[in-house]
């Protein structure tokens, strides 16, 4: 499959059915998983807020885990170390054990496993590893499944303008900086490593609040401040204080910040059309660049190194 | 007080007797707090497991909160518009709710505060900060202490090491980058935050083993990697994984990662004598560039402007 074709994926990956099987009487959910796997529970962790929800993005579990936890292992091929290391600790504590996967390791160890197709590089299977949290947890109904992929279509015919974001990166040979606000910081993240492993280049992400507390005194004086190329992403309605927030920070410390808008009016269509919008531009930059989005050469040799040693 | 003299006061801070107190039953934990002060909520985070723990980075509080939620505010001058708008939010859920802070609105609103000595910078305050709420988790004990102390000690007394990373990284005028490590990740967003703040450049954090699944692939093959500088936090002894993954990163991507080791065998010693080895390296960056590293004037100034939009 070319890199494009799942890419515009999306929007079919939204209406997948599966669904997480929650189960009753649970106090708290902890989600494993890593890199593009992990992605989906950033997602759910900033969604969800009816329970305390913690992340595992390691090899080791929290003490806390026990009988009343919900943990949910997610990795695309199966066969992440870490995710599959924590969730034989997570076994050995009586946690309810879920997985969403492609396959792998991780579906033999895991009765209750939601499977997703295969074929896909796992950070292009976002909606396939995210839709069955959502809808698991309720967050997630046939009408807002029907407008983002109506919202998704729409964006895959009009690609021009990422396209131009790609550019405009490329020709400053720019250090991507992406800004999240409140519900959208797990989005920055994706951007960032998306930028990562699609177009090669360092990428980091922050948040509003939080960076007024300490990036807001390096964004005014820093050194190689024009080598950087900072992103702001907001719904279309992002609340006041947030807003003055983002204008305040521009002006103080005179930067120029790229606001890019998630589209629609509900959570979901905001989240999956940022999300959408941040693959485009990074696959244009790789394109640019002449570095082939798919190729993760390196993150598989550094896996092979890791096992003889 | 001279920015230098807040630094050297980490010794005495860890020996601050400040207590939060810990009621019985309570079934998860939530800590509010940004920037200088919420670095203490991380560092919590990070090293208590037996409760699910939640960090609070904005102005709204999740759900869950309710009267089996511990909710600690955290505000080192008391008047943190973000903290004591979550603080209000969770009083309206039956919260139980404590706080840390040396004075201002905090303190009159929240009965149970721990007050700590006045007159630092927030950032500079964070022994005062922390050690409460890890003398209440008993994470913390007098032989720990005493341990730390020493350390902190014999560090002020060998600053030339910490002069050359600033001088080295002025040199090139590079952004600081950090890997943390399992356990050491607030700590390498710490280091970030100093470099914002007292140095006044862009800096940032990501951490081992989640930068394998992203950063990795731009490390090896980024534009700009030469005006990157990084560093990776650790103990002295290091899990044989984690190890094993900076070495072989390294390679495969040939880039230079400056190993920076916590001292001590307790986790305590590590955590403090690393955070003294950062606020020292982002000073005398700081120093080199010709900056204050005590002024925050930007910060001052949005807050004023956020206060009359």
């Amino acid at each position: 499959m070319e890199y494009i074709d799942e890419i515009t994926s999306l929007k079919n990956q939204v209406s997948f059915r599966g669904t997480l099987e929650v189960p009753e009487g649970i106090e708290n959910v902890v989600i494993a998983g890593m890199g593009g796997s992990g992605i989906a529970g950033k997602i759910f962790q900033e969604l969800y807020t009816k329970k305390p929800v913690s992340l595992v993005t390691s090899y080791d579990i929290p003490e806390f885990i026990g009988q009343k936890t919900l943990f949910v292992a997610i990795s695309y091929s199966g066969n992440t170390e870490e995710t599959i290391q924590a969730v034989n600790k997570a076994k050995k504590r009586g946690a309810q054990i879920r997985a969403i996967s492609s396959g792998g390791k991780l579906a033999e160890l895991v009765e209750n496993t939601v499977i997703v197709p295969k074929g896909f590089q796992p950070r292009s299977a976002v909606g396939y590893l995210s839709v069955p949290l959502l809808r698991g947890f309720g967050l997630l109904d046939d009408k807002d499944v029907e407008l983002t992929k109506n919202l998704l279509s729409d964006l895959d015919t009009h690609q021009t303008r990422f396209e131009e974001f790609g550019n405009d990166i490329f020709q400053n040979k720019s250090i991507p900086v992406i800004f999240g606000t409140p519900g959208l910081n797990a989005i920055a993240y994706r951007w960032k490593t998306q930028f990562n492993e699609n177009a090669k280049v360092l990428a980091y992400s922050t948040s509003f609040p939080e960076l007024n507390h300490n990036d807001t005194m390096a964004l005014e004086n820093t050194y190689r401040k024009d080598e950087f190329y900072f992103f702001v992403l907001t719904s279309r309605t992002p609340e006041k204080e947030i807003s003055n927030r983002i204008r305040i920070t521009s002006e103080l410390c005179n930067i120029e910040m790229h606001k890019v808008e998630g589209e629609g009016n509900t959570v979901f269509a905001n989240t999956f059309t940022l999300i959408h919008k941040g693959d485009y531009i990074s696959y244009f930059l790789a394109k640019k660049r002449g570095v082939d989005p798919r190729d993760v050469a390196i993150i598989e040799n550094l896996k092979r190194e890791l096992a003889v040693s």
